[in-house]
């Protein structure tokens, strides 16, 4: 049965192969939410769907170990959503999980990789309804949504498919062993290689994006023979959720116990998941989200391999610019989509405060803070342009985070409250910029999550670098971005992304953002700085899921 | 220049490449101590080297932060080496690897690659010196200390080059991104990705296999990228000073700082061991020793990605045999090797209580524990021929351990004191087998290391494979075996490895011995139960020595 979904998704699979080694432009899943592409009726039918969910008990009864219902998921848009999900005994979940581990273990790397397919290809079919799922829980605008929340995420998951086939398929399944012995007879063996998972792979999301940053871990363990225990953060389960229902839909049509996924929903008031990482039956956590939470992991879970992605102090260095109003924009959204609520969005911005040189002639420090001031503006300047980019807040704490800095500093930008023309009740806020000495390293040295960055003046361009570069280097950073017209001053500042141990685009000033990551090209999270021991995607987030246990036997005569 | 080097060399890594994958048999180094593969003075100038030097300072003065010198070495056949090492300040030491670290991190994958193998290559031309340092510090008799001290230590290390080399290439340097806009002109960026190194990678050594052991972790890190620092076990040093010596003075010659790679010895009275570990520009260890010290490693040295070899309860279960004499020979041989101080060599023998079938009639427990004591007995009956078997007894606490035992439990076979004919003061003695009962289980169930084994009567071939795969999932194994004419039992056996995580051997009546692991085909430690956490070699043993640090810079139009 399997084997036949193998075979039907081989050829997307083999692409991603080629895309891993490659590394350029490559998408197996289209991110535009067209009816041409998606079908003329996906986005009523996705709609639909996603309305039909709302105010019922989420459709998993099929799950075992319920003892109740509940949910204490938000919707930043304002709106309720009323879905219940299971809640679960944590033991007879883990029991349930192992029960199925035991089949999914003797599967072979053909069935489980075509497993994997077959379930991305039905979460692609979901888009538009996972794209619902995912604003209304989330706060991102609807495009953002449907991209980053279905076939970005979904590009994520075959990535990790991907690596973790060839990964794989490096040890071969037998090996005949001879050994000569001079004139006499050569020593014989058949060798056996058996690939053992490692155990349970739990998988904690984050609110923000709760599918693009859990799909590289689930897929990732349940590729390589281990059953998969999804976390969702309580106030972002549904998208987790339908991934969840698809994926047991396919286990179980093609033969294999659904309880190979499981959701381990739970509540604000009733968290589980220090109780669920500690047991010993899971083997691997992969977690996005607080670096507080990521570090207890680290120290604790010691019988797992544990992953994670925390959080860091994103930079962006300006030295020079040919052009200012281009840069200006760049950053300017920056810093303003989803409300800088991506783990990529830059927060600290390190300018000479004698001023830079730019289209050729001298301009201050604060006229470079204007521009990009300026730049936001106008962004956002048409409030339903305004709403698109910078969707809703999902968190009360990040609107009283943004509230006390706006009371505490020198505002540069100040915020602003939005009305949204769709969603009154919806928690809108325009960026706020700061201005600050980089002696003040106080006020930018840790994560202001949010829409707060912070124009920092430096003693030039080495000072910038010197501190940029530190500050990744002790306290975490996912993206680094600088501007210069000086070939010298960007080769310092690979050097200084280098020291810090994060990855650097330079002057960006169209249409790609330093917030973006591309799958099968960009490395996200490099694992060489605080801000998270791992990388979506690279040959060390899969090798650690299974081990091989090797059998000799005489081999005949 | 050490591009030159990898062009030398590229062969022995083509066919090295090709053998991880095939894992069929290969070998880069010739085992056998022989004129006419290593020259016909080679034994002869080995020898003389090894004597040369005896009783002076080791030569290694060209090394940085050295405060002193001195040495807890022993030699388990009884003379006295009375050689110095230096002793370090470990801040300078660690100060000079930091530095050199900084020039190794910039070489390319070629460079480093064509460096490693031709250290590779020198440590091979002196494998008669490093067989004659092994046998004088281990206790191993010359031809294994010849075979398992440098050529099979060396293929170790050019399998753990092969796959670093492999997971290198597997990222591209640079890639070019192009992504349609439909109308408008694509996105385009220039990505470049750089192999940034973890940091100072610190090779913990073990008394009894100081290079076969250490050279996994050290080539992989230094192939990585990462500078080196090994520990060698205090008890033995030699082997890894010769080692490093090699190392650096290749470096040398190619134009590196030669404090890429460092020596830090220590004596018994004055460890720094922990010390090392805890430094925090350490980022990845190696280690093989004692479960005690790995699992405070694991549980301490959070700050670096920590590789263990530990202990483990190794196993063998009886059911049946069509050749008791050659089953009862290859066991003898296993317990006899090296004395039992193999992390290979079997301990806990399980066999039913009511005997077995065996050549087709049924032989009774006592028969089938007198077999391997016959067998035991007629392999050491020649004392010439023991002592090569056997070797002498590195730690005084094996010896203590081995007569305690001998006190306290049923005896089926004693050990004896044995004389040495060319060093009088040689510890030898041979095995003890002692008889127990499956339900005490306090005295099969923690390692005794040294020429310690157990014949385990249990309630059957069932009851034999329940005990074994559970000693192995909660105490580690590092090999076990079976024994058994029956299709369904060697079946279950086969469960029983997986749900254990150990490698298993099956019916070796011949010229293989559970003991023994060859590079580029059998995983030595499946890193699947507590014996460890590693694996020589797999994927995962290198893709944690590096990171993937990305630019992006927008192409030109």
């Amino acid at each position: 049965m399997s084997v036949t979904l193998f075979e039907r998704h081989r050829d997307v699979l083999d692409r991603a192969v080629t895309a891993i080694r490659d590394r350029g432009y490559w998408s197996a899943f289209s991110e535009i939410p067209s009816g041409k592409i998606y079908g003329e009726t996906a986005a009523a039918d996705g709609l639909a769907s996603f309305q039909a969910l709302l105010g019922k008990p989420f459709p998993l009864a099929d799950q075992p170990a319920t003892i109740d219902w509940g949910s204490s998921e938000t919707n930043p848009y304002g709106t309720t959503l009323g879905i219940t999900y299971p809640l679960s005994d944590i033991s007879a979940l883990i029991s349930a999980s192992r029960l199925a581990a035991n089949g999914w273990r003797k599967t072979t790397v053909e069935e489980r990789t075509g497993v994997c397919l077959e379930i991305l290809h039905r979460l692609n079919a979901r888009s538009f309804e996972l794209a619902h799922a995912v604003m209304q829980t989330t706060g991102q605008g609807f495009v953002m949504a449907f991209q980053a929340g279905a076939p970005h995420a979904q590009d994520r998951g075959l990535e990790a498919v991907a690596y973790a086939y060839e990964e794989m398929m490096r040890v071969p399944q037998h090996a005949a062993w001879e050994k000569p012995q001079g004139k006499a007879d050569p020593l014989k063996l058949d060798k056996t290689f058996r690939l053992v998972p490692r155990g349970i792979g739990l998988v904690i999301g984050c609110s923000t994006f709760p599918t693009w940053n859990s799909y590289g871990g689930l897929f990732a363990s349940l590729a390589t023979g281990n059953a998969v225990i999804v976390k969702p953060h309580p106030a972002s389960v549904l998208p987790l959720a339908i991934t969840v229902q698809v994926a047991r839909d396919v286990l179980r049509e093609a033969g294999y116990d659904p309880n190979t996924v499981l959701l381990a929903a739970d509540t604000a008031d009733q968290p589980i998941t220090k109780e669920l990482a500690m047991r010993p039956e899971i083997g691997i956590i992969d977690y996005t989200g607080s670096s507080a939470f990521g570090d207890w992991l680290e120290a604790n879970a010691r019988h797992a391999v544990v992953h994670t992605e925390k959080a860091g102090v994103n930079w962006i260095v300006i030295d020079s610019t040919d052009d200012l109003k281009g840069m200006a924009r760049n950053i300017a959204f920056s810093l303003s989509l989803y409300s800088g609520q991506m783990c990529t969005t830059p927060q600290n911005i390190f300018i000479p405060a004698d001023g830079i040189t730019a289209d050729g002639t001298h301009v201050a420090f604060d006229q470079v803070v204007g521009a990009v001031k300026t730049a936001t503006d106008k962004l956002l300047g048409d409030p339903e342009r305004a709403v698109e980019v910078l969707g809703a807040i999902k968190s009360e704490d990040t609107v009283a985070r943004l509230e006390s800095a706006q009371a505490s500093g020198a505002v540069a930008r100040p915020s602003a409250a939005l009305g949204h023309p769709k969603f009154p009740d919806a928690r809108v806020h325009t960026p706020l910029i700061l201005k600050t000495d980089a002696t003040d390293e106080a006020a930018y040295l840790t994560e202001r999550f949010g829409p707060i960055s912070l124009m920092i003046a430096t003693n030039g361009t080495a000072d910038s670098l010197t501190r940029a570069a530190g500050s990744a280097r002790d306290h975490g950073a996912i993206t680094a971005s600088v501007y210069s017209t000086d070939p010298v001053v960007l080769e310092a500042a690979e050097a200084a992304a280098m020291d810090g141990g994060v990855a650097l685009s330079c002057n960006l000033t169209g249409g790609v953002f330093v917030n973006q990551s591309a799958a099968y090209s960009d490395f996200h999270v490099s694992g060489a700085n605080p801000a998270g021991n791992a990388s979506l995607t690279d040959g060390a987030f899969v090798t650690g899921r299974f081990r091989v246990v090797q059998v000799r036997r005489p081999a005949a005569a």
